[in-house]
């Protein structure tokens, strides 16, 4: 059976690609998994892509609506950012020099405190049209966890916590490799949370005491990953308790961090909302679809 | 000339390994720069320890004085920990099995919180040798930086922060990488330090923010550097304040590292008194020699 669809839809992160033939709101195929902007050059986006919709019937006509690092400044082309407060994505959506009717969302950027996203306004896009009347905070966890202040629909603050990439480079590529291992445990997850949220100076000392437990007391491989967990994510929760604190909280995300996340802030008293975040990209790019009409590049 | 020892210091950490030959309080030589534990077998040390002082005349009687990573559970022999509180050095130093009168200087470990030293206490012993009366805390940056509370001679307790580790994990194994480069900037150090060191909270959004300014507001790699430096050390000084809040503080460390805490330290209004960790591990391995009279494997 041909694949022909009416547009296309393209979520090109840091590490991977992927690419769904689209129907109005219906994904019709997905297509073969592709590289990520990271092992690209500029030139290779357009052959990669290429390979993912091969034998999909398409015409150079049918909007391409991409979102993610694909627009980055060393991704296919600079789709700039946006600054906040800003509705996630923008009134029209410029097409950008291709064979193919390609638009690449912007990202969203904020002057003061200093910091980016691109990829996760697509998302935001997709959960506010889901949930048009939210007010409160969005949290996407991840190698970049972003907290987000929503009003109004519009995006009005936002901060980025390395928490993801920390914990890959501590347990990796520190003393604490020798630590921390397969296996969990709830009880020290929870201890951990409670112990950087309140008191967030020790995170710097408590770290250690992982690899000292280790060795004087036995701690298990399994529970030093969730009290290395336990501590960043209590770290990350100790700096967003200003976007948090007495408000509805939307968790953004894959299952089992999503999961860790929702343990956290439950601790705290919070009802949280958790939502898949790849339904969400689609909806967030269908969503940008609207603002391509009549664009030329 | 021919080098004839009384007895050998050794000072044997993970990466690398020295030894000098000694007469007394005396450098005779220094022998062959030596592998570190890291990389050897339990098997390994005895004859890297031969090629380091290959042509010195010895015999099997003349004592030799190892401290560091040597005494651990995957070193040459498991020289095991002394619990804090404790002077540095033991009254007697056991020898233990092997062809030639080998001491190793045990670690020290604290149950609660968790936490341990392997080396640190003969730089420790070699400070308190040359001020006996140090009352206060000594600082000794590093990978492993450690908080030393000493009181009357001993050692009351001790945190370690991995601050060393985690600047290197941070600036070659994360997206910070793309901004951290060679240089340094004052200021940007100084206004780091601060704003970890009074809301520690603030850690996990800040350094990501040294992203987002190189990416909008053109944060030079020298600049990023320092102020990933001066949020990490700050941190440690939030962590470590019951150790250092109105106490003398000692700093024993390499040259620059040493120089960014006493300038962090200074800020808060401290004196800082400075050392060379070298000497100091010398003059501490000759204390221990002290400990090894009469005593037989």
């Amino acid at each position: 059976m041909t694949v022909e669809p009416d547009w296309i839809a393209v979520d090109w992160g840091t590490s991977h690609a992927r690419a769904w033939a689209m129907s109005g709101e219906a994904v019709l195929a997905e297509g073969a998994p592709g590289p990520g902007m990271g092992t690209l050059s500029p030139d290779g986006f357009a052959p990669a892509l290429a390979r993912m919709i091969d034998g999909w019937r398409i015409t150079p006509e049918i909007p391409v609506v991409a979102c993610g690092m694909v627009g980055a400044k060393q991704g296919w082309h600079d789709a700039g950012y946006r600054t906040v407060p800003a509705t996630p994505l923008p009134d029209r959506l410029a097409r950008v020099p291709a064979d193919i009717a390609l638009h690449i969302v912007p990202g969203l950027s904020q002057t003061a405190p200093a910091d980016v996203m691109r990829g996760e306004e697509t998302q935001i896009a997709g959960f506010l049209a889901l949930n048009p009347d939210f007010d409160g905070a969005i949290c996407l966890p991840g190698s970049h966890s972003k907290w987000v202040q929503i009003s109004a629909g519009e995006v009005v603050s936002f901060r980025t916590m390395m928490t993801g990439e920390l914990f890959a480079a501590l347990s990796r590529e520190t003393i604490l490799r020798h630590s921390v291992g397969e296996g969990w445990d709830d009880a020290a997850f929870a201890e951990a949370v409670s112990e950087t949220l309140s008191r967030p100076e020790a995170l710097a000392a408590r770290l250690f005491s992982i690899r000292a437990e280790g060795l004087l007391a036995g701690l298990s491989p399994g529970a030093a990953q969730a009290r290395l967990s336990g501590l960043l994510i209590g770290a990350e929760l100790a700096a967003a308790k200003p976007y948090w604190l007495g408000m509805p909280v939307a968790l953004i995300g894959a299952a089992t961090l999503a999961g860790r996340y929702a343990t956290a802030l439950e601790m705290q008293g919070l009802q949280v909302v958790r939502t898949r975040g790849e339904a969400l990209t689609l909806r967030g790019l269908t969503a940008a679809l609207g603002s391509t009409k009549g664009n030329t590049a």
